[in-house]
């Protein structure tokens, strides 16, 4: 490949993300940054040569002898795997995926989950398999939601569930002003957010601060008969503890994507709970089509000194 | 009460709506109407002073003998009680009831069931009764979504739908226009809008021309693994019909508000059937507090020689 001055060079490029389909990864990069130099994983060559990798929970020491990596970027919205990788140092720019149509396919998740806890999903569809023909008592639009997190995703989330005629409130670390949304932040915010939220919605990322956020005093904090919508980590929640809110009847419900263990193991109490509503981690996924020219662009602004689109901040954690 | 030429004197109302909380009704109309002279179903006192009737599933004969009957005003959104009732002549005006409350209640009731279609709820639902973990193949923002019906009901659920980023198709009887939606009429758009659609949405009115709509015929032209959402009439639908098309596997699921005898018989096969989504005829309901002051605007305009707000037209059913 030539290069010129307006073009710079694309950095030699890693993909690490061990069960996905490499190959379709490579074409999408490939039509989205013509002549790139692609490594795919297993397959690395001289690691000394790689500049950029493209990650997704990486084995351990994959990235060893990578003596010139300068980027490191997630190919999904969580960036734990960066981060906790001793062969990423300081001096390596970090970036994570934010991909609209990544976006699109969460608040899609979310308002279903939402949805089914307005319309009580659940108690009709126990009254189907009852032969029970009655109307109930469903919250409805008088649902008031909590939003944790107020990022790309929780941000998009209360947005589309605000035009559902929903009132949401939502919990950031900055403080923020978003409209038609109640924002709070601070220890006070999320005291607030949790005592008054018919539905809790958890887009936080997880942190040393957010991690087993949610355990048996923010339950009880929760009002009675409450329900939890968990599409972000299963480490924000002490697992024991939720089931305890569940089994005692102060949580209505528990609809989570993620577990603390995932897969989650066979035996496991939330497989048959009767009050959990329970998917394999797929709320949002990565599409290559969509995300490579993202990528692409991420890598040309890598190339040209400038930091990746949507960089991670190691002091604050995400 | 005392009239004056700018406030005409508002029309002696029955309200007749069986099974219903008419004190609740009542209490809400007088808030938005001052003075009105009320008479509740069963006490109707002297029927020959009635001038105006708010309806829902009036019972056979309930408005006879009402000789000044001039405003015929339905309780709910539907107005096949009002067309099939011989007491009502062609002299009176009638009026159907639309209410932003009733309509976002509709738009979350669709929206949560086409998601649910979008997400596979009910694929994950079994996947985890069996203890299963494993990603499924679901169509996402990719189901192209069908809308029978595009009034104030279809229209706004369409609108939301667009909003989430599906693809939607609505069909009406007069052409439309409406931004970002194609929209289609006539047997040519219906056929279009039927084959194309990999969840079918209905929300027309049951009139002669659309009654028993939803058949074999029709059926066979959805898509194969398509679903079908009845939330208008039972009417609509030919439920054996149904029933073939969900056995044989050419219908992936049917998610119904409504059925043609309600409530629905016990022993019924939609009760138990395991691609069949049941619920009670509960997808919007009328709220007194907010129908009351748009009740009492179309009471006003009819004291005041005006058609009501919302006019049913006799030569087109609906
Ligand atoms: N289940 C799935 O399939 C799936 C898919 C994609 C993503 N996810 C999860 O969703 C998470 C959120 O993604 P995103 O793209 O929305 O992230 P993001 O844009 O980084 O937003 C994170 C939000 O959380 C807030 N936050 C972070 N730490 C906080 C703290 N200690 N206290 C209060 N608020 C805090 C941030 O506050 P500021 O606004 O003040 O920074 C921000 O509003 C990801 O980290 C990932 O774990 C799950
Ligand atoms: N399940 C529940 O809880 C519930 C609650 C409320 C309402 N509903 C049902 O929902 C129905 C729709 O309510 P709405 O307020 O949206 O009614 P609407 O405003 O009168 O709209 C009816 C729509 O259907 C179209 N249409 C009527 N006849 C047609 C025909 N022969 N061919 C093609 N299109 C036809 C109309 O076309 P044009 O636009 O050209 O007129 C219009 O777009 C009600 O009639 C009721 O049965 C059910």
């Amino acid at each position: 490949m030539t290069t010129d001055a307006t073009t710079p060079r694309l950095p030699v490029t890693a993909i690490i993300a061990p069960g996905w389909d490499l190959p379709r990864w490579a074409a999408a990069l490939r039509a989205a940054a013509p002549g790139i130099d692609l490594r795919l994983w297993p397959d690395l060559g001289d690691r000394g040569e790689i500049e950029a990798a493209l990650l997704w929970k990486q084995p351990e020491g994959a990235l060893e002898g990578m003596t010139r990596l300068g980027l490191a970027q997630s190919l999904g919205a969580g960036v734990e795997h960066l981060l906790a990788d001793p062969a990423i140092g300081p001096g390596v720019a970090l970036g994570r995926a934010v991909d609209p149509e990544m976006t699109i396919e969460m608040v899609r998740f979310v308002v279903h989950a939402v949805l089914a806890v307005s319309v009580d999903a659940l108690g009709y569809r126990q009254q189907q398999a009852a032969g029970r023909w009655a109307k109930r008592d469903v919250p409805g639009g008088a649902l008031a939601v909590g939003m944790l997190g107020l990022g790309e995703l929780g941000a998009s989330a209360a947005r589309a569930l605000t035009a559902l005629g929903f009132g949401v409130t939502g919990w950031s670390r900055s403080p923020k002003a978003i409209n038609g949304i109640t924002c709070l932040s601070g220890a006070d915010g999320l005291d607030r957010v949790i005592a008054t939220s018919g539905c809790l919605v958890n887009l936080l990322p997880l942190t040393d601060e957010t991690r087993g956020l949610i355990d048996a005093r923010r339950l009880a904090q929760m009002p009675a008969g409450s329900h939890l919508v968990n599409v972000a980590r299963g480490g924000h929640v002490i697992e024991d503890d939720l089931l305890a809110a569940l089994d005692s009847g102060h949580l209505a419900s528990a609809t989570l994507d993620v577990t603390a263990t995932e897969p989650l193991a066979p035996g496991h109490r939330f497989w048959h709970h009767p009050r959990i509503v329970l998917t394999p981690h797929v709320a949002a996924d990565s599409t290559p089509e969509t995300m490579a020219p993202i990528l692409a662009d991420s890598l040309r602004r890598h190339a040209g000194g400038l930091p990746p689109r949507d960089p991670v901040l190691r002091d604050r954690g995400y």
